[in-house]
Order: structure tokens, then sequence, then C-alpha cells
């Protein structure tokens, strides 16, 4: 079996065929022309699509989709796609009229669940939930080797959830989201407050190159620079409230981290493990929660939607 | 199919042979001996069972528990239970080799939302999540018809989800859970405090038993007291606040809400409804998830345990 898995971005548009053993192959990459409309975005993608699969050796057997937004699962449909300007865009009949194969799709974030679910960081386990920690802080939900995603696809928001009543305010329209505090973005603001309360600390001298913000603070946090420190620990505590709740909700196996943030791997895994260890990872007796950073990286979009067709693990 | 359903509590334990449609027979009662240990205490029941059902004109197919605490349904034990002080107790090896049937068991807020979900409010549904608004909050998760429960069964804890960061300090050893400002108690605490700030009130005047304090702030509100409704507006906050989070990550076809506090139904429903819909559901173009009240009151325990092996709904 083999599945075309497309990974819809901001951007561009990024697919490959993908192998029951979630072995990716050549990947085809069509930049989006924000000149086009939704219609005639579909077509031409599927022109880029259908060279692709022309030069490829292996037949497929049908496609799954990840796209940012909100997604009908259950219609096939993409209600809303803020930074692709889509909407009620039926794009599971746009592809099967297209290439009488079955079509699945989910939203980017649950897309990639999957993918670190049944061939990533994952594998071993059963139920996990991903949390990716970028832009925005997205939420994916692995149950028995499926993903929940909610009525009509529309839950698994874990970033859309209060962790501070009536902080700051969030895009969704609610105040104090989990994702105000521990999303890349958060960590950035967060850096840049203590920068400026702390001109002449080792993190200010560092942080020379504006778009390097959130590596740079736990750089200068590994140097021992007491400010930088301060920003990590608050961080710490922020993020770990937030997977607290999701260990004390859903008691997965593992939380997968990705996203930016992540790259810090073990550094960040050490300190949450030594946060979640101090409540008991939220209520007692309670079996542990295994911190793990994502092992498909940038691919667990395509490997994740293509996934969505793949029973195996 | 006729299934023994057991509710255990911190001071009874009481039970019914419940039909696979959900209807209950004749309850038995037995108050626990606070002098027995857990060995004890099985032996006890033991006989009050076996008494009961040689009455009965049906035969049982099996025997489903609901236990308050922390219970490892793998393992079929009661890993802690603090009202009873139960540990370690290997409830199903128990039960099994005195009755020759098959046994399950879950913690008591699990069952009731099974419960709810098969034969009570949420029947129509195959998604809920119920929450109870008792001494503490306690919640249950009904996902395609089946309990989830986390690994373990030490899941669906969503009275222990970070509400308020650095908030009111919990039981569970974290602060600001959302069990600390949406529960029963913690309404009964607000109130108090309004009535310190406020002796004059009508609401100070109405609370003269101190036992009917939550029930009695919402009719000082029903008969516009201001002071009474300003707890009231400020209780719905905190409990639509938790609601909006349930919605964000499992958007459930309905929330079926129980305990005390449920019983002000329609007034409490309508005041959640309006909340809801002012962040459109917590996140944008996402469907209505219906506020219901729970059908089968104290019974739910009892019937949700006996649904632990009803498969049909």
């Amino acid at each position: 079996m083999n599945i075309l898995g497309i990974d819809v971005g901001g951007t561009s548009i990024k697919g490959s065929i993908v192998s029951e053993k979630g072995e990716m192959n050549e990947k085809f990459v069509y930049p989006i022309n924000k000149n086009e409309n939704q219609e005639e975005c579909m077509q031409s993608l599927f022109k880029v699509i259908d060279e692709y699969l022309s030069k490829q050796l292996v037949k497929i057997d049908g496609i799954g989709i990840g796209i940012p937004g909100t997604v009908d699962t259950k219609k096939g449909m993409v209600t809303y796609s803020n930074n692709l300007k889509w909407k009620d865009l039926k794009i599971v009949e746009f592809f099967e009229k297209h290439y009488k194969l079955p079509v699945k799709i989910t939203n980017d974030a649950n897309a990639a669940a999957l993918g670190e679910a049944k061939f990533g960081a994952g594998k071993s386990y059963h139920d996990i939930v991903m949390i990716t920690l970028g832009t925005g802080v997205g939420g994916g939900i692995v149950i028995n080797d499926q993903l929940f995603e909610g009525n009509e696809g529309k839950g698994a928001e874990l970033g859309h959830t209060t962790l501070v009543l009536d902080g700051l305010p969030c895009s969704c329209g609610r105040n104090g989201c989990f994702e105000q505090y521990a999303s890349a973005t958060a960590l950035i603001r967060q850096t840049k407050e203590a920068i400026e309360q702390n001109p002449k600390s080792v993190l200010a001298n560092m942080c020379t190159d504006e778009s390097m913000i959130a590596k740079t603070v736990f750089e200068a946090a590994r140097k021992d620079c007491p400010v930088a420190n301060a920003v990590i620990n608050q961080y710490i505590h922020y993020l770990s409230e937030g997977l607290l709740n999701i260990c004390n909700v859903f008691r997965p196996q593992a939380i997968v981290l990705s996203g930016g943030i992540s790259k810090e791997g073990k550094y960040l895994t050490d300190k949450i493990d030594q946060y979640l260890a101090k409540f008991a990872y939220g209520y007692p007796y309670s079996p542990k929660v295994e911190i793990l950073i994502s092992q498909l990286g940038y691919n667990s979009g395509i490997i994740g939607a293509a996934s969505l067709l793949i029973s195996q693990k």
C-alpha cells in the first residue's frame, strides 16, 4: 500500500508518496500563488501532483491531507483557513473527483501527531498526545492508535485551554490560553520583557539577532545567566502546568513535543520531567508520562497525513 | 442480560440488578463498618449481596463496580481510596473468586458518566463529557459510546486541571485547579466571602442555614439580590471557562452536569449557554456543545457501574 501524504502550509504545499511502513519517497513542493482563488489553487496543485505521480515508480492507493485551520472531517471540507483564505472548500470532493481514490483530511497538528504516533517518537505507544511549540501551541491526540479529533474534527485544540484565568488575550477570542504562555512566540515576548528590564545582562548581550531570541535565551541559560534562567524557569512553569493538565485529563503513555522549542531536546525534557515529578504527574498513584521529542521533524505532516489511510503501525 | 451494578460511596455501598435496557431493580444498601479492614469489608459485603441475590427473580451475568478514588482498571485494583482507607485492594479478584462471573471496575465519576451516556441525558449522543459539581469536580469522558479513562484508568481527572495559574491550593497538590473554583464547596466559600463583605445584603439575611448556602445563593440571585448576582456571575465565569476548555479539547456533542449544583437546572444551563455562545464555543466555526442536566440522579453510579458490562445502548 502506498499513500500520497500532503502537508498544506501557509506558503507552500508539500507532499510525498509514503509506504505502509511510513517511509517517504521523493517530495514535491508547490509554492502557493496567493493571487489564485481556492478553486484555481486546487487545479494548479493537481497539475503539480499529476506530474509528480507520473514520475514515480509506484501507484498510490489513497490520499491523506493535513491542513492548517478549521477542518470538517465529516464533510471533508476546509471550513476556514486564515493564512490561505480558504473557506468552505470541499477539498475531499475535489480530490476524489480528480483521482478516483479514497481521500481523508485532518488539521495539520492532528496529522503530525498521527505521524509521530505511528512512525515516530510515539511508535512504541498506543496513547500519545503531541504538543507543537511553535508560533502557537498545537495539539494532537492519539488514543488506541487512532486520532481523536472531537465532533466534526474540531476538538484537540489543546493550545486554546485557559491556563491563566482572565490572562493575556488570545487570537481565538478567549483570555489566558496555554498558547499565550507556552508557544515560541510567548517565550520570545517573555525574553524581550526580561531584556528590557535587564539591558546589561548576559542574555541582553547575546540577543543580537532578533530572529534567534527563543534559541538564544536557552543558550544564555546554559551559560548560567541568571536573567535567562529566570525566563526559562518561568517558561517551564507555564509549559509544565499545561502538560500536567494533559496528564490529568488523558493520562497518555507519552507526550511528544515538536516545533521550534523542542529542538532544545534533553535540556528541555529534563526540566519538564523534574517539574512533573514534583506533582506526581498531577495526581497521586498515577503512571509516569514520558516526555519525548518528535522524531519526524518537518516530515511529520506529510507522513502523518498519509497515515490517515494506513491502518497498521 | 442482567448485571449487578455496585456504587461504592464514602459511607455505604449500594447496588442493584440492572437490565440491559438500563432499568434498575430493587436496591441493596450496605452501611460501611469503618472498624473493618478492607478484606473484612469484602466478606461482609458478599454476605449482603448473596442475601440480596437470593431474593431476586433473575440471575446476573456479571458485576460492575464504581469506586471513589484511584482505581487501576487494568489490574482490577483499588490503588487508593482516601475515604475508605482502601489501598492496593484486588477487588476484581475478590469478586471473581466469589461469584465466578466477569467483573469490571472504574472510578465513581467514570461510572456515572457511562450511565448517563448510555441510559440518561446523553443517550442520544455518542460523545459526551460529564462534570459532577459536588464536594469536588468530577469528570467522566465517553467517546464513541465507550468510557475513556486514560492509562491504567487514571485520566479523566477534569477537576484537576489548572484554571488559575498559581491559584488556590488543591488537595491534589497542585494550585488553581478547576475544582477549587467550580465545585459546590467553592461556591459555598465564594458565597461566605460575599456575606462577610456584605452582612446587610438580602443574601446574608437569607443564608440562615449553613448547610443550604449553595442553594440559597441561587435563590437570592433569582430575587435579584446584587450581592448574590455577583457571586453567581463570577461562579458562572469560573465554571464556563472550565467547560470551554472541555469544548476545545473534546468538542463533545454534549456536556452533562450532575451533582448538587446541577439541580439549578435551566437557570444554570441558560447562563452557561450564554457564556459559551460569546466565545463561539471557544473556537470559531465549531459545532454547538449542548449543556444538559443529568437524568439518572443518584442512580447514575449503580446504572453506570452495570453499564461497564452492557455493550448495547
